[in-house]
């Protein structure tokens, strides 16, 4: 690997830098027309399409969508203490600056007579998706699932792609724990947004889905948003992209994680790195070098 | 005009009267496909397509886009002194109600040297539209207008479809000098939407585009937001809706007032008024009726 360390002093070519492509969401038309055909599928056949589309995208035979009780009490076990502690402090972590967001309500009579208040009020039903295509994503589940739970948000569905095992991560299954969600459904794609958007025998409907994923994904948060029926999205994630600004105070491994933190999503993921210091710029590479070798994920993230 | 009240204690219909069909906007496939015609055309042709496009949509020949300094100068004489009145105290009701919804930084160690801020930063540059196809609507200018005034983006430029005459309603202008926006211009519907968010040789290019509008408007901000180099939508608007409660100590004359207010939208705009005393029911069907024909637009509110 590779990788350019530029001086920016030295750079006669900084417009062509600055004016770098962002990294831009597939759009293909296939992609929409495919999506389009699984939201009408699962609209019309509800619970069957789920589960013929898990057995063809995700190689997954299923009896049931939602998790089973032995799934929920082996989840623990399954998952290393080093490895359920993080995520126990990361749900502290996330809480913590949640609960700092908290809305505050405003009241005011702006002419006499004419009170005009602002108030916070839980969305009744939320869908967390939670990717686990080609990894298992508990940090999205904690992102999402945490602030859903302070709300107090009545329903609160989480769904994610099955292993070809027929298994959600345990560790997705330890957070939605963590964070009080009972509903959890092996489902995933545009064909998990549509369940939650549209509801079928297993899946309550939702009023907005939540949650990161590939293209497939997001069209599907875009169409049902589209449809007064379906439900609303927060937003339409793209692929990856990071800046990491330092000066030679920052620890070089600390920063390397950072940067291979979002490399690894995808190919397509951006990151940069900005540095007042080229020692620390050298130092960084090094590290990049050697914590790549160590990542399950090392083809993507390089 | 005859207006249905009901009886909640005696409806049998309950059911059918909750599940009743919230307004639906367009999503005629002919709105989508003209409306990304349109967007490629202003993207390729720039001002040409607007001067086009606002002759054959608005009846206006326009011979330039910008508001001239004439139309900012006779403005204030065009209104009537009530009606300036009217719109200084709507501007600072609405300024006051906003200020008071300024976003409080929030900063938090979350672990010992983990330093977690949330900050507010204006947007560089907003697009605000102002619809007129049917009014003039100088108090979708103010809630647009006063918000990125208090922000402060540093951008801030107004579309709005000029009059056969080829003059943007000086109501419309006095909002937007109170409110301190000088990028003013006469450019309506889905070509307006396209040109702030792409730019033309005149129109500044924007990062967001705000305010409601018609079927095209809203298909066109959905357009745009979804590419990555157009510019993101504040929300799609949809036909109008508005649901007053009022127990028998409201007065009748408002009650009316603001369900007109939102009736005389569209004819898909949906009204409904709830109370607990049924005198005050009768009253308020009475002053429907008054208020109605004083009403210019009462075709539409009816």
């Amino acid at each position: 690997m590779t990788l350019p360390v530029l001086r920016w002093s030295e750079l006669s070519t900084r417009d062509r830098l600055l004016a770098l492509q962002r990294p831009v969401p597939s759009r293909a038309v296939n992609v929409a027309e495919d999506v389009a055909r699984i939201v009408h599928d699962v609209r019309v056949h509800g619970d069957a399409t789920l589960f013929a589309l898990t057995e063809k995208f995700d190689g997954a035979t299923l009896s049931s969508l939602r998790v089973s009780q032995e799934e929920w009490d082996s989840a623990e076990s399954e998952v290393s203490l080093d490895a359920r502690d993080a995520l126990a402090v990361a749900v502290a972590n996330v809480r913590r600056f949640h609960e700092a967001q908290r809305f505050v309500p405003i009241e005011m009579e702006t002419s006499p007579g004419v009170l005009c208040e602002r108030i916070e009020r839980p969305l009744r039903a939320v869908g967390l998706y939670v990717p686990a295509g080609s990894a298992p994503l508990p940090s999205a589940a904690i992102m999402s699932a945490v602030p859903a739970q302070i709300m107090g948000c009545p329903v609160r569905v989480l769904c994610s792609p099955p292993h070809r095992n027929g298994r959600i991560h345990p560790a997705v299954l330890l957070v939605a724990r963590m964070c009080g969600i009972t509903e959890v459904f092996k489902v995933g794609g545009a064909q998990a947004i549509a369940a939650m958007a549209y509801g079928t025998a297993t899946i309550p409907k939702v009023d907005k889905v939540f949650g990161p994923g590939n293209a497939w994904v997001t069209s599907a948060k875009q169409q049902v948003s589209q449809d007064p029926h379906g439900a609303a999205l927060d937003l339409p994630a793209g692929p990856s992209e990071v800046l990491v600004i330092a000066d030679h105070t920052a620890r070089a491994d600390f920063v390397a994680s950072d940067l291979l933190a979002q490399a690894e999503h995808d190919p397509r993921s951006h990151v940069v790195f900005v540095t007042t210091s080229h020692d620390l710029a050298l130092q960084v590479l090094q590290q990049l070098t050697t914590q790549l070798g160590q990542l399950s994920r090392r083809e993507i993230a390089e």
